[in-house]
């Protein structure tokens, strides 16, 4: 009998990529709220979303150190289980409601980078890096605090993708007041066989469920984010025109289930 | 208008983890024959395929340098599109027909990731070495001659998952005497929607067609290789109770279409 | 007028391996007190260290998530600067008194690396991971508190050097009961000309010198550590016979100055 | 008795970083001819060297893939010993005779820094990429032969340092009629303790001593070069202003002795 939640499939189960769900996340994050083309935002949308009236090409660059673990004490493997990641995400409308889509997101780990194709992140491999918050004082300790500075960046196949820069101001009461949105993703997965290559076999709109989200020690902060010109990468289309506030904080979710929006091969 | 063969997808369509065939590819190998335990390999096959009776047990361990290229010079982008692999293929029998099977496959690339999971091998991500032959004559060269030294060794998360050393001994005139299986493998992609996460989206007994495969430069060895026992990996299930000769040569071959042999969603 | 504390010397001085000292730190940190073989031990100590009568083979094996910065905001180049460290430390004494020796060390950064050349620390690449503790609460966020399993790795070169778990248990009052030992290093720099390669160019015994050190939230722990045999190191000659306990806290201090013990060349 | 040519220092001496010489490289290597700001070049030697007038600015920047072995079959060892560098050669006069200098060089391994240090070579790390010429006939396979295209790259820290492309067009019969200089580097190690911080322990004018020195298979070749303006990196002074002829080629030498050219502390 193979088991496996994905490959690879054996009759332990040992090596699969990753176990199956639940999967629990905490992390530490650094997220700048940007503006870019309407226009190039609009053009990454999948069918069935529209670009957001109210605020157009508002987008947030996320940088996260993040901790996995299913079941069975898989945060105590962090050198199999536990990375980083960077993602955008645009906003846009379903069904006339404010969401938010991940065009773009590059982790540093292959558990990683299963889970996510597997909801519908778009995942790439990238050299993710943040400032931490340490907890013994020092000029190198970068605490949670106001005038702390942090620092961020993406870099994939040796070029750099983004960088960022934070300087926390003031704590945010409720983060609920800047995090509200769900997230969209779409779920694809190609064929190879000839006369297929256009068809893929997976193509789904799907919602990134995530169970007890909560966000922690929230601080707002002046903020700077470039996304250089970089062959082989079409993310500077929608670099920034201007940055609005950076935000530092700690989130933990889990995943347990994938709501299926719409299947466009239906 | 979106465009990619994989995620993402973009108006540019330059983001995506991997252009569409034609892939072309070409190799330098040192493939390694061995015997592992027949319940262990046989254990490994997936539904359809049964035990080779003829030669129980018999495996190849594969290293691979890989240069890769679409048809816009990819070839010329090192740091995106070259890559090293290391795989073990177990043989079996589908229909009565000999065949090899791939049920352990390591890359060091995300773009050579995302093309192995689209075919239906089971990549995860590694750290592949081989000793290589240079030009240039030297105590390093390691020169394709009789008596030349060769290593070779994967390694995932810091662990150590097989080691190999060969030396050459006699050129092999036909190479069709050694490698002359076709391999199958299975193309496999989860559900994450409660109440499906144990029925995969794609499930498929697949053909790895190669096309214009071709053999350089074949040299036999003798050998060693090892597969250790680590923890969160199953592959030391099949480590080597007898190893048999070494190989090191060329390959290359082009993919541009993918035979569907079995659907078991079907 | 050329400008760099280290190689490579430009006229800008930005290109330098590392910022001239002060040098900051601040770090999260799990360590491992263990005993080896005392012959084992012995054997590693350079000439004017001698074995430490007092509890022979005691030995602390470390790991450590690193934040540094300079005077120039370095802390907020977290792809240039946040390394992380794996050590060992021996008992000795020097001239009577207690002291640590570091007779492995290994980091995955090249300022580091450079740093610990010029102080006397024997560093070497290797990729190190610790399980973190999160601020978002979760099953995946391992808080510093009784009850929390904290995981901890070394590897290079693909070969796992160490591997530590603890699991947390009650919080130390005064860390100083169990760190309180200086540590002592060996500076070393060959020379290559003919004639002269078994003379180096400096060989001294020097003290690791830590300006304002702090120790925050230290908490003792159950613990677990193996250090197996890898080929091409030798670390392995002092694996544990006894694992006593695990710590797990944050650690600070500065670096201005390296007071030279002893110079092996006058 | 501890052994090491490098630390660390051991009773067995596996452990460090580098087997003692004689040294064997044997490498596959593309270079490209360029001219930088005149200026900007003399603003990089060492005292002792000076200008060359004959060509003012002339450069060369080289990309490697590297095979190493010491004594001991360190060829075999590919994990540990294999590697890829990346340096820049600049012209200048010592004592009125034209030799290069060596200001910037990247290697992706911890061996080849050492050896490099103790050269005098003022190595850091990077990623470093060469499109390989695979024996195996394909579109991928980048024959070393007329119209072939080879790409190059190095970053360190998720940063393009340089990236070339060339396109071969003939051999070249005669090698020493390209590559004819010898190699000046500048031998480097600080010292820490409180007011000798910017004086070094060791400052050496050294010659790259290249026994055996062997070029093979030169083609010269169209090329381009970019050096961009990356933070926390002065390499971008020397950025071409104009490209000459690239260059693919194997080359091999050995490594036994370093002659001290000046001691700047005399």
């Amino acid at each position: 009998m193979l088991k496996g939640y994905t490959v690879p499939l054996t009759p332990e189960g040992a090596s699969q990529l990753t176990p199956p769900p639940p999967w629990h996340y905490s992390s530490d994050c650094i997220a700048i709220e940007y503006w870019a083309d309407p226009a190039a935002v609009t053009a990454l949308l999948p069918p069935g979303l529209v670009p957001d009236e109210a605020d157009q090409g508002r987008a947030f660059f996320w940088f996260l150190d993040w901790q996995f673990t299913g079941e069975n004490d898989e945060l105590t493997d962090p050198a199999r289980y536990q990375y980083r990641e960077a993602f955008v995400l645009v906003e846009a409308r379903l069904d006339g409601k404010p969401v938010n889509f991940c065009p773009y997101i590059f982790v540093d780990n292959d558990a990683a980078l299963a889970r996510g194709w597997v909801q519908g992140y778009p995942k790439k491999l990238g050299s993710v890096f943040q400032t931490r918050s340490f907890a013994a004082p020092s000029a190198a300790a970068a605490p949670v605090a106001a005038g702390s500075r942090f620092g961020a960046s993406i870099s994939a196949h040796g070029e750099r993708l983004a960088t960022a820069r934070i300087q926390l101001e003031a704590k945010v009461d409720d983060p609920r007041t800047v995090f509200n949105r769900p997230t969209i993703i779409r779920r694809y997965f190609p064929q190879l066989s000839a006369g297929k290559q256009d068809q893929p076999a997976v193509n789904e709109l799907t919602l990134s469920l995530m169970d007890d989200l909560t966000f922690t020690d929230v601080w707002a902060a002046s903020a700077e984010l470039s996304i250089p010109v970089v062959a082989g990468e079409d993310m500077h289309a929608i670099a920034p025109l201007r940055v609005g506030r950076g935000y530092r904080f700690g989130m933990a979710y889990s995943v347990t289930d994938l709501p299926i929006l719409k299947n466009y091969l239906a």
